[in-house]
């Protein structure tokens, strides 16, 4: 069972302050064997990776077979069922046109000083991209991750996705070609975030990695970050689901669980005026869960972490949101624009009953990677923004250097900065000697 | 005496890369340290903040003096020169214009599926922006770092200054109260970093901490990200300079200078398709350097960093830029416009002869916080958007739904989500059934 909580008992605060702060993920500290990785593989190339490799993924690769070529994933793309292709092909397409529409404009102008003042974006050159093995082996990942650097401008795009016994996912395959990835190594682990930030012998480094991992992949990336770029490190999954008391309690149980399902330590949040429906909601998960495949996992999230909370009224419902920040919010009442324009701090809203979030993390155009853990007070998810980076540019006429140079001067003074201030100073005598 | 490199001699890939890949900087392993002055503050709030100032600034301060009253600080500003205040004025508006171009807009719109999609960006709803004290206490930066967050609409922004012994930098105050900065905290190191990230009893916490400091500061950062959000961890400063022979070499001298007097570990680099002229500010530098103020520091980072690279045409001076990524690029060329279109990764560009690196520290207007250590291959400098957020908005109608669901579907079974396809099927079955 979840926890049921009501906005209007005297112990509210309390219960509801302690779901706030529950530690839902215990990660193993594995930072000493990663930081041993990545010296091994900054010492010795491609050679510590294709033994980490044999040790890790049971799998025996040399230099030349790290790399999948054009024939294997050609032929790897041949083996996924067409509705299978024809769905990946539709959900790219949406992501590709949501996203180029993210792409900001450089600016250029001239202000009254006679100062021409701007910036300007330009793709980061290359870009990594982890994708991880076995069942979390997600292909939306794969899109949601490569388009975005492709439609940003990247020019050289890597994956690299361990295969362990050499089992391959045939639908990764075929979401990196349509994504226009341009090389994929059947490497994974803190090795493979090693050799994309170092480089080794037969991968050339990269400026930026992105993509979600184990505790070993987040602690590389944590370790490589400032040599290179990285994506937030995710937390487990959630939802918000704020719902009135029209709704189908089915339709919201699903919706719950499509993010309970995804991991243990995932949560499923609930927020109802109609303390009835809410217990109808529950009903109606405790039904789904006596069927679903993976029942186990989004039965140990939802008695963990669920709650169904009742709230006097839909503002007071925004208030909590705003304190709960969520990941995923989806807003099933009457006028869900008017509730969204008072929840600030969600990494993506869903608006309305016709929106199951689910619809989100595939085919609905915005990208599925987006802040846990809170942290969307402070962060956004993932866009073409993350492999863009922008360069400020100035540039001054002998009057704009007249009318604002005198400034810099002072406060150069003022920070006993003496050289800044004079290399302003050696060229207004120049103006005015 | 500075490193001197040709392109065209036989080891220069040698000595270029060992250019690149010079260490700088030897940050002291302060982090045992740190994370004990955290674990106190969030333990004990107040008082550890009350006691560690009392221990590393011999300040006495109790609850109720730590944050500046209203009266202390417009009395600390009014003991500021005129000619002082009003640059400090001049400097905010500039930069305060610049940045209000910076806002992004919010979009939505309607696809042919019928789904309704776009984003929104609000700002982060309170930060914290540190400053160190004593010699490092630059107005400049309060004004960098406090300006975009207020015109990102931050409703709280706070600062942190350590004052040791008492000693407060009133130009300092003036530059937040111009800024528009909430509340003003005499406390720093790690301390500040953990009141700001955790909060006490007086100081409520914020999302976001940005702002420069020591190795205690910065191993702070680094700890309480995830927790609140924060900016780089900048490293030393650095400048290249790409000049023609048709320059003053004292007014190169000066802006390379300009970098050098701030740290011992900053680099100043120039590049130049004329041996003789580079000979010349080689000669400028040295004559500078028998009487500037801080003569020594300079010094040292011109002998131990400083490279003079003499190139066989700006070109090739557009390709070592792009390797070095440097975070300040100043263009003394004939046609800045066009070499600046090459150089790719720069965190600012400085166009022509009449626009010293120094103006943009101070008035230019663009933000002079800026991506260090070769990190302007995958980030930016400082700017609205780290004070404000984007949420994604999705919303179907029963037809978008009709339209994208069953590709939805199909990729949840292929990723084994059964919960994720029911939550859509479900859906579908009424509008089909």
């Amino acid at each position: 069972m979840p926890v049921f909580l009501d906005s209007a008992s005297q112990d509210f605060e309390t219960q509801f302050s302690a779901l706030l702060s529950a530690k839902r993920e215990d990660s193993p500290d594995v930072d000493d064997t990663v930081a041993r990785i990545i010296a091994d593989v900054r010492g010795q190339g491609d050679a510590a990776v294709l033994a980490l490799t044999a040790k890790f993924d049971r799998l025996a690769l040399t230099a030349e077979t790290m790399r999948f070529s054009d024939a294997e994933i050609a032929a790897e793309c041949a083996r996924v069922p067409r509705h299978e292709a024809q769905a990946l092909e539709q959900a790219a397409e949406r992501i590709r046109a949501y996203h180029v529409r993210q792409m900001p404009e450089d600016a250029s102008w001239t202000d009254p000083d006679g100062a021409t003042l701007g910036w300007r974006w330009t793709p980061v050159s290359a870009a990594g991209l982890y994708v991880p093995g076995g069942l979390a082996s997600y292909p939306s990942s794969v899109l949601m991750n490569a388009i975005p650097a492709k439609v940003a401008g990247v020019q050289r795009l890597a994956i690299c996705v361990p295969t362990p016994d050499g089992v391959v996912n045939p639908l990764v395959l075929l979401a990196a070609r349509i994504a226009g990835v341009d090389e994929i190594y059947r490497i994974g682990g803190a090795q493979a975030i090693a050799a994309l930030a170092y480089g080794t012998e037969t991968i050339a480094p990269v400026d930026k990695i992105t993509g979600p991992g184990n505790a070993f992949v987040a602690a590389a990336k944590r370790r490589v970050f400032g040599k290179v770029g990285i994506d937030m490190i995710a937390g487990p999954s959630e939802i918000l689901v704020i719902a009135d008391a029209d709704n189908d309690p089915d339709w919201i149980a699903l919706d719950l669980m499509s993010q309970a399902e995804h991991d243990e330590s995932a949560q499923s949040l609930l927020i109802t005026p109609d303390a009835a429906f809410g217990q109808a909601v529950a009903a109606a998960v405790d039904k789904r869960l006596q069927t679903l495949e993976r029942r186990a996992i989004a039965g140990a999230s939802w008695r963990d972490f669920g709650a169904i909370i009742t709230v006097k009224d839909l503002d007071e419902a925004a208030d909590l949101s705003n304190r709960i920040a969520p990941e995923h919010l989806e807003l099933c009442v009457a006028d869900p624009d008017a509730l969204a324009g008072k929840c600030v701090h969600a990494g993506a809203i869903f608006l309305g009953g016709w929106t199951p979030e689910a619809i989100g993390d595939y085919v609905g155009g915005p990208n599925h990677v987006l802040p846990t853990a809170r942290s969307a007070r402070f962060s956004s998810g993932l866009s073409v923004m993350d492999f863009l980076k922008r360069t400020t540019m100035a540039k001054m006429t002998p009057e704009a250097l007249k009318a604002i140079g005198p400034a810099a001067e002072v406060l150069a003074q003022s920070e006993s900065l003496e050289a800044h201030g004079l290399s302003v100073t050696a060229r207004l005598n120049k103006l005015n000697g």
